[in-house]
């Protein structure tokens, strides 16, 4: 007999360098330098539960997109790589607007520390609840036939991005604090996160996005990423 | 801020031939003739929510291990690919008895039929909750470079698989109920659904298992399974 409603009960949660929806990448996998770690609630015995997981060089991360919960769900959505003009159904995308809200992620795997499980290529906000953990099975989960219509492309193009002189010694002094800083900036840059209707252009925005408590500060032209400046967030008390 | 607890409304639920947990092949795509019949929640707009999805081949679904919720989860699991000796971590698994009792299947794509979504390859249970359904994405869910410890390996072994005449009678009779009910026969049985220490060995045990409404009987022998026979349950009134 199915019921109406089950409850569901976060494993733990996930730290990550971003701190808003704005700027994350829209594939994980082509940001090796966004780390993660899972910390676990008190009702998971991390010995235990992790206990061979270091066979495994990458993972499924089951999650909710918490900041869309109470929202609700939407039958239809527009996806970016439409262009956000044409509307399909939320099962026919990867939308955060769907029922249940539960989205999936592939990561790699980087060990257990201090409790803690250690993850890369991770495309989440910080905080974000985790509700499950499953090893990436290859045999099971790597289907070579598979057809995708609209999705079937890895985004086409990626940007330059280049430093003032000035983003260039802020990112030297933040690398002691977070390891492979300026990677990631590239990573995430080069991606384009702005609206996909300006994919490519050029126009004369300013940009900011947060990546850990450093606020970049960037324009597009010509196809390059300008990154003007990386300032350190002074904390709200 | 992470709550302690959220609700999940299933999206509808699945019919398939698998009526019990014996059985059930280990690996969905081997089980061409494995159909599934999604029906969907009042609260889902199947026409909307639906739309666009013929252009994927491949779907993931996500369900709940429904027979499993009441028994909690355990941190520990023997997984059968070791066969039952060895524990590991919940998380290096994908075993059921996992907390929030989520899975995740690879399924194709069949086609919307008179507001169900049509489904193969399928290796859950009939009437499990569905909570999710999300296009297969190649570029983003095919890593090439993913290593699986224990479970690297597809089954290395298959078993023959051969029918009595009677049985090749019943089946031809049961082939207008449900079209490719001999090859899903194959693709069952072939997988060996005995506990992990008996696989491929002879044994004189006479093995029952339910697909559909019919049981099939069968031995092992010689790396051969033997159905007997297949016959239709009455049902229960």
């Amino acid at each position: 007999m199915i019921q109406s409603e089950y409850s569901l009960v976060p494993i733990g949660h996930i730290t990550t360098p971003f701190q808003e929806k704005f700027a994350i990448p829209r594939q994980g996998a082509l940001c090796k330098h966004a780390f993660g770690a899972i910390s676990f609630a008190d009702h998971i015995n991390v010995k235990h539960a992790l206990e061979g997981i270091e066979e495994f060089s990458h993972l499924w991360i089951l999650f909710l997109f918490h900041q869309n919960m109470y929202q609700g769900h939407k039958d239809k959505i527009r996806p970016p790589r439409l262009g956000g003009n044409k509307k399909i159904g939320v099962f026919a995308s990867r939308s955060s607007f769907r029922p249940n809200h539960i989205g999936m992620s592939l990561v790699k795997n980087l060990g257990v520390k201090d409790n803690q499980l250690l993850v890369a290529e991770v495309d989440l906000l910080t905080n974000t609840p985790i509700i499950d953990i499953k090893p990436y099975l290859p045999f099971a989960d790597i289907n070579i036939d598979a057809k995708a219509g609209y999705a079937t492309m890895k985004p086409s193009s990626y940007l330059a991005v280049i430093f003032s002189e000035q983003a260039t010694k802020q990112l030297s002094l933040f690398e002691l604090l977070y390891r492979g800083i300026k990677d990631l900036v590239v990573e995430v840059l080069s991606q384009d996160p702005r609206p996909a209707y300006k994919a490519s252009k050029t126009d004369s925005k300013i940009y900011f996005n947060k990546l850990y408590d450093l606020e970049v500060e960037w324009t597009v032209t010509n196809k390059q990423v300008y990154v003007k400046s990386i300032k350190q967030i002074t904390p709200k008390i």
